[in-house]
């Protein structure tokens, strides 16, 4: 046998797939892929005109062609057809070769799959990727968890085609079992928050403050410059001044307001109920996305209540602009908030023991959520041990107070003239709901008590009550 | 044999099945019961002194002592004692007996169970029964579901111990499989939903109004008069009015203000993500419910951020209280908007063909969220087959315009002084977002497609697009 071998190899060579082996071809490893789809190995062949990288048509040649233990990818689609490519796999592996599902596999799927392969002696590392089609050519942010020692043997490879922020690779091993994939699934989380609150604040600027679509983009573009840096302001700049290439006109007005979900928004929502912890700006960012599935309905409703007249913009011009930026940065460290107090708890529920300031940093480069804010968020966990919710930290106190006002008044002119802020409301709630000392869930208690006899504690007094109410 | 047979039998007899099963021993039937607790039993023989009801220490002498087929509800904790009984009762039964979960089993258990039961020929009804120990005693709500021929069996029974509202009973057959669990859980939802809103009422009269205990009282009883009659605001009068019996002073001020939950809040928000349905006003009762469960850190938080300094409240007194009782009056209306909308969904994409129209008669009487307003809701879907969101009818349209501008000056007020009202809140944005013909939702499309092609669609013409963005 005299065929070269390579380091690693890629199933699925969809855009991610592809620009992620590209990635590594780059830096100095020999990179292998296939997918059933042979215009996509076309594809890479042609991509990689010049590079140590090269796309098979048949699983069997690609699994001869990598030197061992074999590091294999998959950047399929996440279900079934993850566990179907595992199992045409296993019959051509040798023990403690590697698999690393790169999807966005959900983590009951991730634990069952770790356990499994666990009896077949492959080690596997369930994994997230984000940054999307770019991010995966230019350096994505990597989240993988499972087997520790797989991590060490990919280690090289995956630190070296990571996204770099000051010299650090946004990869870090995260945790047991499934944490990697619920790293990423919560990121996502905290992704659908934050689109729609720059949604939101968009509506508003928009709807309330009459702005054209070129001066928002570049108020967004200046607010880029501040403290609101990141990729998702950014490219809001860029979209908000895109010309269709047909009409006269701007894009962005153009496109259908129906969004699409593909579940991991849902699940960290749904995981986070499960654990009790509160994450009302995830679940209202799914929530929006649910209302507007439901066009139709909308144009309906919409024209039965155009009666409703729109109230007078108590914020204007310059003054709103201002207020809406003080409204959106303290949705974003809150919606943050959520989302890392969501790990937290994860972290001992789910027996993840994970490193919050770690996630942080690798946070900071390459993936969607990427932002200036988390090297605060950063430093704030890696000053305190046990740090569950980052509200109450010297690091956000200040800022937290000085931008609600204007969070308040920015929901009120929304309000006023019939804007939803689902999304920005929720924030300034979860704010005022954890700095009540008091809060009227006594009234909820006392009822519970009252029809269904479930008790009640006492702040005067430790013990369980029960009161024959209305006696 | 000469012993008595009896015609329904009750397994666990704490208070609600004591209660119901005496229920059943009012209205002439012959009424047995078991518990593993000799206790229960001893204390049902003691309450049923004189009335045609017994209850038994085995479950062998309770099977031989039920008429056949035998009709068996359980009321024991969901989960896996519900299977334990189960297993426990299948050598004893003969084909055709009944088994009626009356427990708030998740509805993926009830199908699996009515399954199972299927195939060792006895026929099951998973069941909602709604009412608290009272209405067990005194005629609950009864939401059946599952083996047709079943129902009919035990419908004589269910329909006389259930509740009444105008003579007719508040039970009805729900729809196959797990119907009548599902209804059972979106009802509990909408309990969740009306009693944070309640709580919220409370607390801005309290807070931002000033009002005292009594005074409130006073309040709740007159609004209990009007448009929102109905058991959850009838029994907060009695709350906010009830003394300590030992200390000096209002027990509500002396009950900690962590709410527990059992789990179909959250199972309702769970389905309601999977099916697509925006049900806010339930999240955020489950969310405030968990925010609620963080005592010692809102505390903590609390003293953090005490600089806040409340502003002066824009609506005060008579003006607050109108407005709250407007503000709560449309928070109730959208939030079993949200909760029939979940079921008009569940009823096709899980197949329970229901009659909307019998669910808001059955929820009239009995239940934890009867109210007046169910009539006008049962109206509304008698009138309309296929009604899915009842906001855009003519009898909600102009009271949820009439309401509108206090609840935007109720939340106003709220924010401004810092009380949170996440479901009122929720509540609004829910219209506020429905009654959008244009929702931001472009912006959303544009960013997935941006970082990962997900493409989108337009409103000028069909198809499905992709940009190059920023290029």
């Amino acid at each position: 046998m005299n065929h070269q071998l390579y380091d690693f190899g890629m199933i699925g060579l969809g855009v991610m797939g592809r620009n992620f082996l590209l990635n590594v071809a780059d830096d100095g490893f020999a990179a292998l892929g296939t997918d059933i789809d042979a215009e996509s190995v076309t594809a890479l062949n042609a991509e990689g005109e010049g590079m140590n990288v090269k796309g098979v048509g048949t699983q069997k040649e690609f699994v001869s062609l990598l030197s061992k233990p074999r590091k294999i990818m998959l950047l399929v689609p996440a279900g079934k057809i993850v566990d179907a490519v595992i199992e045409g796999l296993l019959p051509l592996l040798d023990d403690n070769d590697i698999i690393i599902d790169g999807g966005n596999s959900h983590y009951d799927d991730t634990n069952r799959r770790y356990e499994y392969l666990k009896t077949k002696n492959i080690r596997f590392l369930g994994t997230g990727v984000s940054g999307g089609a770019e991010g995966a050519r230019r350096g994505p942010s990597i989240m993988p968890g499972g087997d520790k020692s797989a991590w060490n043997d990919v280690k090289s490879v995956l630190e070296t085609v990571a996204a770099k922020v000051n010299g650090e690779p946004c990869v870090t091993y995260i945790g047991e079992s499934s944490s990697g994939h619920y790293v990423k699934m919560v990121h996502n989380g905290v992704e659908y928050g934050l689109m729609q609150l720059i949604a939101e604040a968009y509506d508003i600027l928009k709807r309330a403050g009459g702005m054209s679509n070129d001066d928002m983009s570049a108020l967004f573009d200046e607010w880029n410059k501040g403290r609101l840096n990141s990729f998702l302001v950014e490219i809001s700049a860029d979209i908000l001044k895109q010309r269709d290439d047909k009409m006269d006109g701007h894009l962005l007005d153009l496109i259908l307001d129906k969004a699409k979900q593909k579940g991991t928004g849902k699940w960290t929502s749904q995981s986070a109920m499960n654990l009790g912890v509160p994450t009302p700006t995830i679940d209202a960012a799914v929530t929006m996305r649910g209302i507007s599935a439901f066009k139709q309905f909308r144009q309906d409703t919409s024209k039965m209540f155009e009666h409703v007249h729109p109230h007078d913009s108590t914020l204007k011009g310059q003054d709103l602009a201002v207020a809406v930026e003080k409204a959106l940065y303290s949705s974003f460290i809150i919606t943050y908030a959520q989302g890392m107090h969501l790990l937290a708890e994860a972290s001992e529920d789910l027996n993840y023991d994970l490193d919050l300031e770690g996630i942080a940093r690798i946070w900071r480069g390459g993936c969607i959520i990427r932002a200036t804010l988390l090297e605060k968020i950063r430093k704030a966990y890696s000053k305190r041990d046990g740090l569950k919710n980052m509200m109450a930290t010297s690091e956000f106190r200040d800022e937290l107070f000085d931008c609600r006002d204007s969070a308040v008044d920015v929901i009120a002119t929304a309000m006023q003239q019939g804007i939803p802020t689902l999304c920005m409301s929720s924030a300034l709630n979860y704010y005022d709901a954890f700095r009540s000392e008091r809060l009227p869930l006594n009234m909820v208690q006392a009822q519970r008590d009252y029809f269904g006899s479930h008790t009640y504690e006492r702040i005067d007094q430790a013990g369980i009550f029960h009161t024959d109410w209305g006696k």
